[in-house]
């Protein structure tokens, strides 16, 4: 894979879309910005993850924008995705890398410091730092990093970090300024009356 | 893959094993007779699914049992399994051949006879017929095939066939007259208080 911009990272949540379908959600958000889509689905057939990643691949390769399978390894092959996220009660890395390549994006989320330390050990191209804050989007969250978690991380990982939990406008700038290189957001844009404001105003004050 | 011996055929479930460990059934259950294995799991994570379908595959290798995965065409991947399982609602036959390859075995699940049709289109390993009776293990059913079903397939399929769904030992002769080259339990081997013995009961009344 070449070079991909973690900055405004959207984490699809068909629950949280308010019945408006993963393909319009994620159109309007990178019209607003996106810069990255990971197809997050949980309690779905095989079939039907698979039918929505290849609908999300032929969308998002018009707009040369990545995306990113949350978990299932097997989705991101037979949908040809640019990569896949992996969480520490997934498919182990290296097992992962095996399989899908390195011409492909691997991101893994990390939950603590030493997670984050661990990952130094590994070329994973870039970590998910998960929970900042808390929230109600995930259901199998450690004690968030908090921002003080995130500078400590920044100041050791040689990784690209991109943050997760609770991002909104009013945070963004200070997860930004603590060293992630961008931020992860679900309900703040799936959720979002407007779609494309939404992402529009994220990426606004999003600064480096 | 070499040949594989459909006659006895045993599909794990958690849920219905009384507690007791899926590598203490599988070795009982092998013990007993039973010829190939599916590793089928639900709600759980892709750790730890791969964790057991690679503890069984060391486990089933020592026998010369066949491993084959329930859906999960990544951990089928990941554990080096012998084989791939896939229903209607999971991943498409084509696309998983694709990535899994040749060397390895694929069935695929028919509940009607239009699909049986269809599979003959197909060069699948075996196709699955079920469910044969009535049965509270399966939740995605439709009506059951009946022997009537079974021997109306065998009639016209290409494939080796299994039977799943509501068998026991009294039901086994008549699905192995009607057509069928092995059947499939769950219950009648997870759930018995002696599995070996349970195994060595159904493995006696198939006959051809």
């Amino acid at each position: 894979m070449d070079t991909f911009d973690l900055s405004l990272y959207l984490v699809t949540d068909q629950s949280l879309s308010k019945g408006r379908s993963v393909e319009w959600i994620v159109e309007q958000a990178v019209m607003g910005g996106v810069t990255m889509v990971q197809l997050r689905e949980k309690n779905i057939s095989t079939l039907d993850f698979l039918n929505k990643a290849i609908a999300l691949k032929k969308l998002l390769s018009l707009y040369g924008i990545p995306l990113i399978i949350n978990d299932r390894l097997d989705i991101a092959l037979a949908s040809d995705a640019d990569g896949l996220h992996i969480g520490q009660s997934d498919m182990p890395y290296q097992i992962a890398r095996e399989i899908l390549g390195y011409d492909k994006i691997i991101g893994l989320s990390v939950e603590t410091i030493t997670q984050a330390e661990e990952a130094n050990l590994l070329d994973v191209d870039y970590i998910g730092l998960s929970p900042v804050f808390s929230t109600n989007t995930k259901t199998d969250i450690n004690t968030p990093l908090g921002l003080e978690g995130i500078a400590t991380i920044a100041s050791f990982s040689h990784h690209p970090m991109v943050a997760i939990g609770g991002i909104n406008v009013e945070n963004t700038p200070e997860i930004i300024k603590a060293g992630a290189h961008g931020v992860a957001v679900v309900s703040a844009i799936v959720s979002a009356d407007n779609v494309k404001t939404a992402a529009q105003q994220l990426k606004r004050v999003i600064q480096f």
